[in-house]
């Protein structure tokens, strides 16, 4: 396992760890865009651009169905990117070949961007839950070679 | 710290890494067995298999206890098995006793399957309070380690 | 690559990643402080102290804007400092100088602690705004590191 860390493999999986982090931190601005264009805020401390006028705030302390939808979205993010990035990681580190690697690194971050078009739009199922499962999928490949190449219990 | 990354502890802290990320991410189907038990859904784009009843399809749009609860301790892993996953990394780097180390991922795993099984059935507290706390522990206990051991502020 | 595991660099990274994941994680508590003062609670067994009155217990079943506040603060924490972990661990593997590694760390860790007293006492904003900003900007600034140096699409 000791050279594995200058390898291709791990290149290739800094790679795309790196763009598929990138657009799981893009949601955070998006979330901020719809919160100012919806004019839909949490805080109390964030409404104060309209001017200090109570009655005004207090609107826009709400919730809007377009705020909640790329947050699910962010959150989902959150519950499949960093899994993938563990696994991928040990995955990486576990020697496969630089094709293979490639072609689950390539699936998964494809998957992703599929799955963030598809639930920031609203697009008619199954494109999201597909584009969620094949991430799935691809993670488990992963995990399976983890576990049946470093399996010390 | 350069040959620690082919020891047995990196191999130990991989499987058993592996294994609870895997045990997250099982929180996803299992969100969605209860959303569609319980025919209670985020998006609109989810409640299409009501056969296009406008009035069937909105009815979905509800929030249910049960998934909640499925929701709450799919958030209560992030916020825990992730700490551990990074921190369990560096503290594998440090070259701790085999012994050691076995013995600080296996309670960490067992407390979180511990938590799940409390968190998802509702048992009585403090079942759930005190998995999660022996997994803050241990936590803790190896996050001290890779103070004492790395230190370079 | 190969010997940067053993490097200052990578020290500091194991420093600065270890310190910032126990801020997180240090949320948890701070969230159950609340919900414990503010008697508001998810989880009906988590409501057993009220002395089994069912009344007393159902009321306890509330939200509360506090530990709502802890709660966004520690989700936020989880979209910002995951991310910051994952792409410093790259970061730190390419090379850098130990200066400009020990600015980028020092710079995010205290960004978040900044971030955290800003939003748990609620500061008038552009106070939280900023210090969550300059967190991202410290990452995108790693993580272009990451990408120009082990591109490997």
């Amino acid at each position: 396992m000791a050279d594995l860390i200058n390898s291709d493999v791990f290149l290739a999986f800094s790679t795309y760890a790196t763009i598929v982090i990138l657009k799981m931190m893009f949601m955070a601005p998006l979330t901020g865009y719809f919160r100012i264009t919806r004019k839909a805020f949490s805080n109390w401390e964030d409404t104060a651009m309209a001017k200090n006028d109570p009655e005004e705030r207090k609107k826009m302390l709400q919730t809007n169905p377009d705020v909640e939808r790329v947050r699910r979205c962010h959150q989902n993010d959150l519950e499949n990117i960093i899994p993938f990035v563990v696994i991928g990681l040990l995955y990486a580190l576990t020697g496969p070949d630089l094709s293979t690697a490639l072609l689950h690194f390539r699936v998964f971050v494809a998957s992703r961007f599929i799955h963030t078009v598809s639930y920031v739009m609203g697009l008619p199922q199954p494109s999201r839950g597909l584009s969620w499962m094949v991430g799935m999928i691809t993670t488990f490949s992963m995990a399976y070679r983890v576990l049946t190449t470093a399996l010390l219990l």
